[in-house]
């Protein structure tokens, strides 16, 4: 998606040669407008999939799941984070591994709103080496859903987290794949 | 707003007499039509105002104002909530005691994104106390930005927040104010 990384390369900041953040536009600042653009080509690649559900992950992942929503026309459900160990029987958890903070958290989803019939399109912000999504597939594959495809915004294609999810068969659509960031410059594949 | 009204009394669920949770449809699944139409509604309220900017805080207020800066044609920004009293000179921080969880937490938000020249809308979904609101509204003092209104999806109109933000002259509008609940029955004013 042109438009996106024409974006990255103006707005991001690189942070070495593994890092770009984006709180610009996606991550603490949003461009409402660029998000509906995203949310758009979200639909242009999975519209054909009979998408029920729309699952993400708090924060960032919430604007771009929700702008993809109202093409689909399909309700957001997000995962709530927490790192306590309290559980209970309504709820759907994942424990999933940050590499960026170097911390285990839980993933929560309610069983309320997520059972065998729904048709899941996951969406995240970032892919990296994977986790966030392996503990949202998790999630959805305790409540007997179908997952139907993971659409990411800015992958980050030297870290395994696409190989990772595509061994499990899972269509990966990333708007922006980071080839490497040298020298303060960002290359796209 | 009726519709808003009539979907907490159908998916609305009360616990006891000071608690209602909409996870149906605002606070963990997202009806986006819903929160569209919630959107253009501010969007009726507060158009007069040159609004810049969009302020609310994570995760339940991001949806909303998302939507509603889609008729503003603003950015948003969203205030990140964390525990550690770590700090940096790059933020503005303020201090909020949450009620619900009987904690202090901090908002933090990027002094990159928030200057004299901007005219601030905030939102959030929920109204009691008005902590979260008073820490937003300490952020955008500390930005020597203007704030122009604050709007609520659901007030509690029985808890005192409503009044802590009107004393400072600051204009607020509620889409739904519960004035009571009642053997989990939900009376509006």
């Amino acid at each position: 998606m042109e438009l996106l990384k024409k974006r990255i390369q103006s707005d991001g900041k690189m942070i070495g040669n593994e890092i770009v953040k984006v709180d610009m536009f996606l991550n603490h600042q949003i461009d409402v407008e660029l998000i509906q653009a995203i949310g758009q080509e979200f639909h242009n690649r999975f519209k054909d999939k009979q998408i029920t559900k729309i699952l993400t992950i708090e924060a960032s992942g919430i604007p771009i799941a929700c702008m993809a929503a109202l093409y689909f026309n399909v309700p957001v459900l997000f995962g709530k984070k927490y790192i306590s160990v309290s559980n209970d029987d309504s709820t759907y958890v994942s424990n999933v591994y940050s590499f960026t903070k170097k911390q285990k958290y839980n993933i929560r989803v309610s069983k309320e709103f997520l059972n065998e019939e729904d048709k899941v399109l996951i969406i995240d912000d970032f892919l990296a080496n994977g986790q966030a999504v392996i503990g949202l597939l998790d999630i959805v594959n305790q409540a007997n859903s179908t997952v139907c495809g993971v659409g990411i915004v800015i992958e980050k294609g030297f870290q395994p987290g696409r190989k990772n999810i595509e061994e499990k068969g899972l269509q990966v659509e990333s708007l922006a794949i980071i080839d490497s960031i040298k020298d303060g410059i960002i290359y796209f594949t």
